[in-house]
């Protein structure tokens, strides 16, 4: 039935969408309420007209600008360097830091032909020239990328007068000693603390 | 961001899809072609109205009669009873299978009020005493309900002149003899075949 391929072989295009999730969806879509099928497939039509980037830190955001960096309650000495739109999403609903946030678009990649003027670097360094910022919390992913980016917007920033600092690398909260990787568990002995 | 939430709560409504997956999908959405996210929500919001029942077997068509039963290379001899539109599909994938099929609807089950008249057992009938079936291949699920509902089926029957079967249970190609349960190992034996 070439309806139900047709939706098949779109769904699996969604990433983790495998065929047999793709079929276990198509029939689910087939039996559900129309309305829901409707509903559904008018935010997926509308979701990038509806979803922006905002005109300052680069996240997603329906107000330009963004709630964030439009917020009185938020820290504006500080601003948190990510790698992706999603990023913000991800730390805001940790509910964990009041400041502000700052999209780079991607990570440096030579290999890939990302040099750091496909990043948002020279905007980085406006929004800190234009005052008030004391602090710079480079939380790029610790991988090969993002300790290379977060490395080089450090060199950047030396002159701006800013301090810079990096998201903490360790064991992660319940996790177990026998299964951390000996990179990681070098970084958490050379990140250690005083309890 | 409203538009965001909105999608990824619908998302989560499919099966297997949780609040992870769902975020996902609706990042990949937003950086995905304009006219992919137009090409899914079309097919999701016209699925329903292009996928209907046949009205001969109860599987899902395009055009009624369906193409199995509408199909000049059929063996018409042979109808193989399922209990889901969905479990049609999955047989023909398998290339296995050259006969009819007869869709239920459901399987017996009176905790839930599902009696015999509530699936598609008269009209079963109605195409036996239609003439030229001489087999019929009773393939729901090894359940206590897929069973119980083979049962009774194989009772119903009875009468009408056509050889009941019912799909073989045992150990599935390529598993383990380790890891099989004790049901299906007893059945393995019960079913066991002349080598």
């Amino acid at each position: 039935m070439r309806a139900l391929e047709d939706l098949v072989s779109l769904l699996t295009k969604l990433p983790g969408i495998g065929r047999k999730s793709a079929l276990r969806m198509t029939y689910h879509l087939l039996k559900a309420d129309q309305r829901y099928a409707d509903a559904l497939a008018q935010r997926i039509a509308s979701l990038q007209a509806e979803v922006r980037f905002c005109s300052v830190c680069g996240s997603y955001t329906e107000t330009d600008p963004c709630p964030v960096c439009d917020g009185a309650d938020r820290d504006r000495r500080i601003i948190c360097v990510v790698e992706q739109p999603q990023d913000v999403l991800t730390i805001e609903a940790s509910r964990e830091y009041k400041g502000l946030y700052h999209v780079l678009g991607g990570l440096l990649s030579p290999l890939d032909g990302i040099g750091p003027d496909k990043l948002r670097i020279a905007s980085l360094v406006q929004r800190i020239r234009a005052g008030g910022v004391e602090e710079i919390v480079l939380a790029t992913n610790p991988t090969v990328e993002g300790d290379t980016t977060a490395l080089y917007i450090r060199k950047v920033l030396e002159k701006e007068g800013v301090r810079v600092t990096r998201l903490a690398t360790g064991i992660p909260v319940g996790g177990d000693l026998e299964y951390a990787d000996r990179l990681t568990l070098a970084r958490s002995f050379h990140g250690r603390m005083p309890l």
